[in-house]
C-alpha cells in the first residue's frame, strides 16, 4: 500500500508558516533544499489543501496548473472550483474513503505537501505514515502549526536525520498511533 | 558575561509539555538523558518561573527545597511565599534587571530550566543566549508552548545535534536578534 508522506519545512516550534503566510525565515537555498527537490522526484503523486494549492498561486502557479509537473495531484476541498485546469489534477471532496483508495493505487508512496489543515485532518484519520521535517533554525511565535488545529498525540519512530547547510535537518520518522490520545476539549 | 541557556526538553510540534502538565510522552531514559543530567553539573546556577518550581512538587520537591542541590536557584515571581527555604534559593520579582546582574556575576553559565511563560519574557527581553533543545520523537498536539504566548521570531543559529537512544535528539542553537519581528497582535 503506497503510504503518505507528509515533507515540509517547519520551525522549531513547530510552525509550517510565520504569520500571513510569511515563510520567508525558512531557508530557501543550499544542500537541503536541493536534497528535498531531489527526493520529490520519487513521487507520482500530490495530495493537499486547497490553502496550500492557492498558496502557489503568489509564487506564479496559475489556476488549474500542476504545481509538481511529474505529479498526479489531488486537491482536496468542498468549495474549489477551477475554470479549466490541467488533466493530471482533480478536485476531490474531503472524504477520508478517497485518501484510503489512492493509498491502493500502485505507485509511489504520495507526497502530502500541506496545509496543516490538512494533515491534521489526516492525522486525526491516522492516515499519514511518515513525517519527513525540514527543521529550520527559526523561531517563528505564530502562523499555521504542523497539524493546523488538530490536538491529537501520538508516539513517532525515528528513522533518520541528515544535517544540511545553514543549519537546515532533514529529519524522518514513522508515527505510532497506537496509544493515541486524543484531546477532549 | 555568563550566558542564559535554554535546556528543555521539547516535542516535534514545540511544546515542552503536554494537556494538563503532561510529560510522560517524554523520553525519560536512556544516553540522551544521561547527556543532560551530565550537561547539568556544569551550572552554579538555575533560574526558572513560579510554574516550573512548583511542577517539582509533584515528583517528590518539598517548597523551599533546591531541585538541583549544586546550583543556586532564583525563582522568579511576583507571587510565590515560601514559609522556610534553603539559603541557596531566592524568590525575586519579573524584573530584567535583575536577569543583567545575574549574567555579570562570575561563574558559570545559567541554565534556564522553564517555563515557557517565564522563557517567552526573557526571549522578549533578547535575554536568551542558547537553546538546547531535547527534541522528542513526539506530537504533543496541546499543551505549554516552547515561549509560552510570545510571538517573537528570530532566526537561530545551529551549532551542534547529537543523535541518542529512542530517537532523542539534543540540539544547540544560538539566537540572532537581528532583524527580530515582534508580532503586533
Amino acid at each position: 500500500m503506497k503510504r503518505i508522506v507528509y515533507y515540509v519545512a517547519t520551525s522549531l516550534d513547530g510552525f509550517i508558516s510565520g504569520k500571513d503566510g510569511d515563510v520567508s525565515g525558512f531557508t530557501g537555498k543550499g544542500n537541503g533544499v536541493d536534497q528535498y527537490l531531489n527526493d520529490l522526484k520519487e513521487y507520482d503523486t500530490v495530495i493537499m489543501g486547497r490553502k496550500t494549492y492557492e498558496f502557489g498561486y503568489d509564487y506564479g502557479l496559475e489556476p488549474g496548473q500542476l504545481a509538481y509537473p511529474h505529479m498526479a495531484h489531488y486537491i482536496f476541498s468542498d468549495s474549489l472550483i477551477l475554470e479549466k485546469k490541467d488533466d493530471a489534477l482533480q478536485i476531490v471532496n474531503l472524504d477520508i474513503e478517497v485518501i484510503k483508495k489512492l493509498k491502493n493505487q500502485p505507485g509511489s508512496d504520495i507526497y502530502l505537501c500541506g496545509g496543516g489543515q490538512f494533515a491534521g485532518w489526516l492525522l486525526e484519520h491516522q492516515q499519514i505514515d511518515i513525517l519527513k521535517i525540514k527543521l529550520n533554525p527559526l523561531i517563528l511565535g505564530a502562523g499555521v502549526p504542523l497539524f493546523g488545529e488538530s490536538k491529537v498525540s501520538c508516539q513517532l519512530e525515528f528513522q533518520d536525520a541528515g544535517l544540511y547547510q545553514h543549519g537546515l535537518q532533514i529529519i524522518t520518522y514513522g508515527i505510532n498511533y497506537e496509544g493515541q490520545a486524543r484531546a477532549k476539549n
